[in-house]
């Protein structure tokens, strides 16, 4: 039980806040250490798109199998177009595409069919006339133009596709060329969202917690991760333990009743339910997450407040999710640099996370960190990260955006 | 029809080739003009993410909708605070949250409660100690800290979330904040695809076509349309026109058959369905593209190579895609910028796609625009586009990589 546990974090800091808050760097440490890639599921190729290869994928047979014609066009013996020009067209007679090409002779061949025995070169449209059955060539070729040679592309063995990012167009492409019909992806982690709270009393409509289920939803799916259920409007440390320990889910989402207000028992439930690991980051906002496990089943908590959910699901949580389901763990933002315009405010400990709006590549910040809202993240662009060691960033300064 | 208008492509390139090919600036000019955004349709707060509002969606009260408790700690009157320190602390009273604030008196309140009436602060719970029911307050607080106000987020009636990009998780929650549990969304773009062949004699397996149908599916879904239909193996002419002009469809993709070979029936298939606009273009991978309409329906005629295809739905047709859907019709790939490593080797008078794999900060081309295959764009991190005017970029010069 924690209380035995010198590392955990003391059991109730409700009423208290906390007395020490852990570096972001420590908590994705935790993440790395207790989110292992998840197994392998088979699936058909045709509903692979953005789904992790549990392998690599590898190509079972050359690519292109034989020489091929890479360009419609008339295949030939390239010597016998030695001398053609416009003065001395060269007469040859046009035969069947399957055939062994006779000498003199030239198939029409459209690309990627399959170069006719005897044929080593395509002659393009433009350097040939067709008389009848008599093609006139009015160009030479040299060996091997027009053609695709076997193994070109891809030799068989090639291990063409890997298995550290998600199936994309190209990808999917290639399978139906290697002719792959079915492969092993990674699982996708089952998520539990918890909605603790939100509705109690004293509490408004549209008060931090209504928003996090929907935020939540959106932010799983992008990281590939698949809803397992929502229990919502979840309270009080019994049910928020039975909603943890609950089996169905490769890991837990908590939000909300994670800080240090009266009602906050997420972390309560969590420590008694298994172990609460780490409580309260160096981390603006979103600084109320929490993680830990229940067995091995990594269970995190997010706080209410819409914003300060979002940002600790970014900075840490999504990694947790994007490892256990083989993707890369690292922020899966687009990012921009940018010139700060006026100064970005920040806080000496605390790893902010700062809405920015990029205007005339200029990153303008939104609100400040600490109670900009949830509207400064739906107007901004992006966000900035500015670290433990800064407070702020100055006008002029070179930032990285990562962009929404 | 086609031969009555100057503007149109001639009607038969078949064993020709394209004597003219059409600037890639113009095919987009094209689609700007016949892409118009679709209409609207309703939509459950809850299917929203990725959709695009058709209108802006407004504020309709004040958010907060009443000052209220920023953080977790004690509501009281600020005045009261003054002089309050560690070696002077000042006596208040615990009330309960919800009942007007008497004087000397303090509230436990939870961030998002509302601020009981007579309260102007919230004391964190660091400036104060609870003694059994008597809270001794060790530091002084100002008016309003902790406190946020009426309307400070969002004022009433402002247009908190625009009509210009697809819904994200902090716009999801934005709505569930606001109560909103409906919206009108733009209609997602129903994308019919043709794929023209590919099993045609002295075709291989694993020959071109076969990947176009899986790439664009993947294509397709990124750029927020929905595939309405596949129709598979269409060969010759009447066939291909026949699959599109079927009703249904917002666009018609046509892969395959588009080229100069003596069965590419594509365009003259479109040209006497309707009308073929543009057919040729000065790109590469994917000059075989074309463009036109049947009535008002843009179809597109798509390469059947696997890379061409690829590379003439990013630069042209993905265009079309996101213009109908209301997205940002730009490119929309992240992008990075990196230092070409070896030269990229491009040809005057086409727009290459280059595919590229960064490599320590360096771009490195695989394999050559002409000829990669497949391969090359599957082994890639993105492409760099080399405008017509360049034969290529040598090492060292600066170029933007657009990233899958």
């Amino acid at each position: 039980m924690t209380s035995l546990d010198p590392q955990a974090p003391r059991e109730d800091i409700r009423l208290r806040g906390f007395s020490r808050r852990v570096p972001v760097e420590q908590a994705l440490a935790w993440v790395d250490a207790h989110a292992p890639r998840l197994g392998a599921e088979p699936i058909g190729a045709g509903e692979a798109a953005g789904r992790v290869p549990a392998a690599p994928v590898e190509a079972a047979a050359d690519l292109p199998p034989v020489d091929r014609a890479a360009e419609d066009g008339y295949a030939l013996r390239s010597s016998e177009t030695v001398g053609a020009g416009a003065y001395n067209p060269l007469r040859f007679g046009l035969q069947e595409g399957g055939a062994p090409l006779p000498l003199a002779s030239a198939a029409l061949v459209a690309a990627g069919a399959a170069l006719p025995e005897g044929a080593d070169a395509v002659l393009p449209f433009g350097a040939a006339q067709l008389e009848g059955s008599v093609l006139e060539v009015v160009g030479a070729v040299a060996a091997g133009a027009g053609v695709e040679r076997r193994g070109r592309e891809l030799r068989a063995g090639t291990a063409i596709i890997g298995s550290a990012r998600p199936l994309r167009a190209a990808d999917l492409g290639m399978l139906a060329v290697l002719g792959v019909e079915h492969l092993d992806v990674v699982r996708r982690p089952r998520v539990r969202l918890v909605i603790a709270g939100p509705k109690r009393p004293g509490r408004l409509a549209g008060a931090p917690g209504d928003a996090a289920g929907p935020e939540l939803r959106a932010l799983v799916a992008r990281d590939g991760g698949v809803v397992e259920s929502v229990v919502p409007g979840v309270e009080g440390r019994s049910a928020i333990s039975a909603a943890m320990v609950a089996p169905g889910a490769d890991v837990v989402l908590v939000a909300g009743r994670a800080g240090a207000g009266p009602d906050d028992e997420a972390p309560l439930a969590l420590a008694e339910a298994g172990r609460l690991a780490i409580h309260g980051l160096a981390l603006r906002p979103g600084g109320s997450a929490g993680l830990g496990l229940v067995g091995s089943l990594p269970v995190v908590l997010l706080p209410g407040d819409p914003l300060a959910c979002l940002c600790a699901y970014e900075i840490v949580c999504g990694r947790l999710l994007r490892r256990l389901g083989g993707r890369d763990p690292g922020l899966p933002h687009a990012v921009r640099e940018a010139e700060v315009g006026r100064k970005l405010v920040s806080a000496v400990g605390f790893l902010d996370v700062c809405q920015v709006r990029l205007d005339g590549g200029l990153a303008e910040q939104i609100g400040s960190v600490q109670d900009g809202g949830l509207a400064s993240a739906v107007r901004a662009d992006g966000f900035v990260l500015i670290p433990p060691s800064l407070e702020g960033h100055a006008p002029g300064a070179r930032v990285t955006v990562h962009l929404y």
